[in-house]
């Protein structure tokens, strides 16, 4: 298993492209496209927000069938808590892209991410849409990746190749982060492609699996937006069917690869972010409480503002732990932090603390945690909490 | 019902004081002493963290006989991950304020907030309950309040008078707040002490319903520390018995407006705080569903930096109630900030934005959130989000 620079047009038969269509004020890309040369299989994991946005209720629409063939993003609008209109519109988004490659309307997956509660300018999206459908090639994943950025700095994108039944298939995806700009909030998208072939209802689980240890594990601030989507899509232009156990297997890992690395790359990313940091939780007794905590001691604003500031906090992170609502036994819980143990035996655990503060200036932190009650683990991924993080959300409006 | 200028002292019949007794470096106030003429009925409500300090387990184990005559409480350090020494220390505080008052050590209850992982210096502590002990006074009310402080900018105290059987009774009390020393995390205390006569499970069971309102509806950064504690003891020297169902029904009003004031006292001066924020929802099907909006509301970092930034961002309050996990249909909703209504009918309902950035420079900030659903509501109480949490938090030990 190889991980490549690269992106949704590594894998064969995907083409891209990504322009500036006149959504965003900024003039920066806003509107991208992908394409398969032939139908996929595909599958779609979705928000968990009870406010949706309309793109998110269309491709859940869409992919009932299990089959789409091409996707289309626009960045600098949400379509979100736009009522019927946005509905509609997110309808003509999938219809226009529809037209202007020759496909059905349910085979198009349309994505947005930016601002909520303004209607997308329709116009706009229209004559982009009608633009950028000439431009696809098998290189513009690059672009498509830029297209979908909003507060990002950095665009993410990966390839991963690996030997399936003595051929090489290819998964490449790209991803935007939790960046928000107001009156908005962070949105995470994802669409992932491969050459392999394989049914839908494989497809789907495979990639709930993959998306519950990456994505599902990565939080800036713990905010859940209307947004939120992966979609991956499949379209055996490898000539590789993954049916077999040894191939789903092979095929899983590769696709668990690539989630990881773009949702590490998300939260490389975060917003204000000086510092990324892993949360490592071994020896659970079940995979929920391992979870759990990652996720109590990931989201606390005081662990986050401690790492910013390099201080060896203990006590947050294991108050954190505490409150999860975990099954946890402080007297067997050890802690240690960019390697040096903190806590153990329900007691601190003595170390230089000059020395540890160095070592948290480094820009990767890890945080291990062990329950010391089974051998369940998981890790969770997250950024420092800064000054930039308040100014970012604060100020952009007023 | 009368809220008068007051404090754990208000009621008849309890005495108190706080002094400097060295235990913090900065020489501020560090030991608080609350002590009934006579035994009191006595309850509890306690942190729901796994990891719970020393004093925690042991005022459970106090006050397992539902009767109490002192409350003991050090700040400056939290006596929290102290293993068997922490529960020796503690149980030392009870026993050493006991022989100075002539109680037993079971009918003290003792406390303590601040620097967590280190031990109590007990000599210290000891000398202290030495000499806070004759030092007991009627109007000690106001010393005991600043001796529990740590981060807190004021001292928080408030005292109810009410009618009850042609009598006036009266309910006092002290909180600190939700102000965090690293490595330490936010402690909520609260000492409540009252003249009524009163059983102690009705005593129990009233304290819990406030609390359930007022203490637990109070979101600083929602991290939940390992020592909060709140603590209500009556001592009948009013001479009246609360115990028909409409005393009861007037002294759990008292005692809701008294917890909720002290509340709102420590929502106001939360960490980094610019500004007051009440979450009012209405409307909703359970209690359990207008609580988890609220909270979650209350909680959300993009919420809070918004009101900070001054920024009327429905779109956050709209999301942050989206994934809270309450039952909720987005069209149904209504938001309104500082009165002025900004979303309805699954869409955005148009404002002046200039007039609504200018009425978020009020120092009071109302959200309100109509679920449209059912009669159930309940308000949350916090505070913006402010550079100086990120500095509080991020600065102290580096």
């Amino acid at each position: 298993m190889n991980t490549i620079p690269g992106s949704v047009t590594s894998p064969q038969g995907f083409k891209a492209a990504g322009i500036a269509a006149g959504i965003k004020a900024s003039g920066n890309k806003d509107l991208a496209l992908i394409f398969s040369e032939t139908p996929c299989s595909a599958a779609g994991v979705f928000t968990l927000n009870r406010v949706k946005a309309a793109p998110v209720f269309l491709c859940q629409s869409h992919l009932a069938d299990g089959r789409a063939q091409a996707v289309v993003v626009n960045s600098g609008n949400a379509n979100c808590c736009t009522g019927d209109q946005g509905m509609a519109d997110a309808r003509r988004m999938a219809a226009v892209t529809a037209e202007a490659l020759g496909l059905k309307a349910e085979d198009v997956l349309p994505g947005s991410t930016g601002v909520i509660g303004v209607p997308l300018p329709m116009a706009v999206v229209e004559k982009g849409i009608r633009q950028i459908a000439p431009m696809l090639s098998p290189t513009g994943g690059d672009e498509a990746a830029e297209a979908i950025m909003t507060t990002d700095t950095v665009p993410k994108k990966v390839a991963i190749q690996v030997q399936i039944g003595g051929k090489t298939v290819t998964l490449g995806g790209m991803a935007k982060g939790a960046g928000m700009i107001a009156p908005n909030m962070g949105t995470m998208l994802s669409f992932l492609t491969t050459d392999v072939k394989m049914e839908p209802e494989l497809l789907k689980s495979l990639l709930k699996g993959a998306v519950d240890r990456s994505y599902n594990m990565v939080t800036v601030d713990g905010d859940t937006s209307t947004n939120d989507t992966v979609i991956l899509m499949a379209n055996g232009a490898s000539g590789v069917e993954v049916k077999v156990a040894a191939d789903v297997e092979l095929f899983r890992k590769a696709l668990s690869e690539l989630t990881l690395d773009l949702a590490k790359q998300i939260a490389r990313d975060g917003e204000g972010a000086t510092k990324f940091v892993t949360v490592r939780v071994t020896s659970a007794r079940v995979f929920a409480d391992a979870k759990t905590v990652a996720l109590s001691v990931a989201n606390s604003n005081l662990v986050k503002t401690a790492i910013f500031g390099r201080d060896p906090n203990w006590g947050r992170i294991l108050c954190a732990a505490g409150y999860s609502g975990a099954e946890l036994d402080p007297n067997r819980v050890r802690v240690s932090m960019v390697d040096i143990p903190i806590f153990a035996n329900g007691t601190p655990v003595p170390f230089d603390k000059p020395k540890a503060i160095e070592a948290l200036s480094a820009r990767d932190v890890l945080i291990e945690i062990d329950l010391g009650d089974g051998s369940e683990g998981v890790e969770a991924y997250t950024c420092d909490f800064s000054y930039d993080y308040v100014k970012i959300n604060a100020e952009y409006t007023t």
